[in-house]
Order: C-alpha cells, then sequence, then structure tokens
C-alpha cells in the first residue's frame, strides 16, 4: 500500500497524512515540467494546528521544530497529488518561515525539524537548498509554514 | 488590439496595465527555458500606490485584497515583458507577502484577491501553489507585494 | 587560476569568497536539470557576519546595502559548488530579505547591494527578477539575507 518513500518515513517515525483536497484557486502542488512546487504547509494534523504563537514569545524551539517537520510531510502529502514522491530526485528548495519575536533568531534550528523530513524521505536525494526567515506573523497563527520545490526523473 | 488573457480579465473588471519598463539591475520579469519568473510586485496603479500601511493597523482587509489584486495584473504585466500570456500553461507559484502588526493571520484572505486574478486571467491553468505570510514592512510602506513563477507551452 | 567572472568581479572590487561546506541536511545549493537554488545566505566574511541588527533600528542604509553585496558573493560561492560560474546565462531570481523594524521600507535601496554584484558578474545576463521584502528577524541576527536562482546554458 506505501510507497518507498512513505515506508521509510514511517520508519523514522513520520506518517505522510492523506493528500489535501484542492478548494479554490490555489492548489496544494503545480507541476510544471520535470518540477513541483507545492504551496506553503502549516503544522496541520487531523485538522488543527500542533501549536499557535511565536517564536521568542509563547512557543519553544522543541515544539516549533516539530511543527516544521509537521509542515514538510504536509509538503510531501501536497507533491504527492500531482506526482509519485518515488520520482523525487532532487529537492531544490525547502523555504522556512517562522513567525518570530523581534530578537529571536534561531530559525535555522526550527526549520532543521523539516529538513530531518527530507533526510528520512530521500536519504542523499533529499539535501536541498534552503531559506530560514522570521516573519512577523503566519495565517491562523501558526508559528511556521514550509513550501517545496522538487524535482522528478 | 487585447490578447485573449487581457480580454478575459476586462470581462471581470481587471485591467493590465501597460507593461513596466525596466530601470536598473532588476528587470520585471526574466525568462529562463519554459519558466518566467517576476519580480516582486507592489499595488501600483498610475503611479501610485493604492494603499499604504499595515495590516491589522492600518489598511483593512477588504482594500488589501484589492491591492493584492493590483499585484497580481501589475505582475501580469511584468510576465508580459517577456512572454505572451496566452503561452501561459501553467502558474507554478504565487507568493503574497502581506505587511502585517503582531497577530494579524489573515493573510489568506488577502491573497484571494491575487488568486482570484490568476482564475480570471487562466481559467482551470490558473490554479497555482501559493505561499502568503506576514511579513514586517514592505518596500515603500505597501500592504502587499506578490510574484508569479510561471509556466510557458 | 580565476574564472572569468571571478575576475570581471576582482576588477570591481568584490571577492568571491571560498565556496562553503555542505554542513547538515541542507547544502549551499542544489542542481536541478538547467536550473541552480542557492541557499538563503548571510551576510558572512570570515566567518564572522559583517553586521548584526535591523534597519531602522541599529544597521544603516550603507552597512545593510555591503551585507546585501556580501550575501550576493557568498551566494555565488554557493552556486559555484554545483555549476561553473561561467555557464550561468540567466538570473532568474534574487530574492532579498531585510530584517526590518516597523516602518522601515527602503528595503530595495539595501538589496541594491546584491544587484549590483550580478551586474558586476554578469553583465546583461544578469539582470534578474526580484523581490524585496522586510522581515521580523533573521538567523544569527544578521541584518540581510539573499537567495539566488540562475539558469544555465
Amino acid at each position: 500500500m506505501y510507497g518507498k518513500v512513505a515506508s521509510r518515513l514511517l520508519a523514522a517515525g513520520f506518517e505522510i497524512p492523506a493528500a489535501p483536497i484542492a478548494l479554490g484557486a490555489y492548489v496544494p502542488a503545480v507541476r510544471i515540467g520535470d518540477m513541483v512546487f507545492t504551496s506553503g504547509q502549516l503544522p496541520m494534523l487531523g485538522g488543527e494546528l500542533l501549536a499557535e504563537g511565536v517564536l521568542g514569545e509563547d512557543v519553544d524551539l522543541e515544539l516549533a521544530a516539530r511543527c516544521a517537520a509537521q509542515c514538510a510531510l504536509n509538503a510531501l502529502a501536497a507533491a504527492s497529488t500531482v506526482c509519485e514522491l518515488e520520482r523525487v530526485v532532487g529537492v531544490a528548495k525547502l523555504v522556512g518561515y517562522v513567525a518570530s519575536a523581534p530578537g529571536f533568531t534561531a530559525q535555522p534550528a526550527v526549520i532543521d525539524g523539516a529538513s530531518a523530513v527530507m533526510r528520512e524521505a530521500f536519504g542523499e536525494q533529499g539535501r536541498h537548498a534552503r531559506e530560514a526567515v522570521g516573519v512577523a506573523a503566519l495565517p491562523l497563527g501558526a508559528p511556521v509554514e514550509v513550501s517545496l520545490t522538487l524535482g522528478l526523473d
């Protein structure tokens, strides 16, 4: 039932959720040629945010890193609406936005949670370019948002 | 005179402005192979910002959504400097930055204004991946900035 | 010893640093087909940040523009880990994040420092699409972060 990527993630304790449904003018992911672009994903699990708030204020690093991992799993679920994850040969870019109080500068430690999911999912091919930035606020009050740009074979 | 995309937008009440002129080291849009990347666009209309300020402080949702729509129209004008809009077969990514006071978390409702323009312009092919984030401040005090990544046939 | 791009930059007073070493799940740059995606680069020089702080508070425009130039040089060093810079035929996108106090809206003047490096490095082919936004905070307290998306021949 599970593909190889989903099985590897399960063995590491990560579960890709059910693929999201496209509801409006924007969709979970788009494929153009051999590239896949996902929408920015929030740390939703079972229809609820894993946490709400801002780093440096009311969300701690460990919880935020788990949120980033969930964002990454949701981004893989989004990608799976337009390609088989087994066809991914490269992760071009992982962008991680971290809702940050002024003075909070450990965004990389938060987004490491998402990077770890890429390593478990794709091994060597999961090594990615990354942007980690601290933003003022995110949709629904989420502490983290992550998007992926993937290359297919 | 008008292309099909511009005509569809006009019928929906949206007008693509005159294409901007490249002034410096950066340009309105770049084409690489079959991909078009636009610069981040502000809600300029007739040489002036439609609004200035920050969501959650001095700009309301409805005005900000109109700003987002204008950004999207300006992004199409930017794209038209390097391709015919009729050749667009996919919108890989729409990134929407919303100048946000801490605690403002309705960025998606703002950026829906830009997403609506994609739907009017390209129909089914306008369904896009999207990032909506709340930033501290934007150039000139604009409340919204939008960029597009497009795929050509 | 120096390639043409590095030589042109040297003549303009800019030095591309030694290529960074990949340390973890993320890497300085990824190549997918004929596109190169760099990680977001900070204004590191000789292992230290050129400046720390926030625009509109404790970093002035001139220093921040120099930081942006250093980010751009570091991004070229990152790109050089996966391609020869002489093969670059287009700069699809330069994204510039500027740590900004509320009310600071001169992000373009900061990121012009990075755009100038592209012009010196690649001439006409260095004309790029660009996003300049003001964020709440950046890793390590850096005032600027820049990433590049490049097209190869």
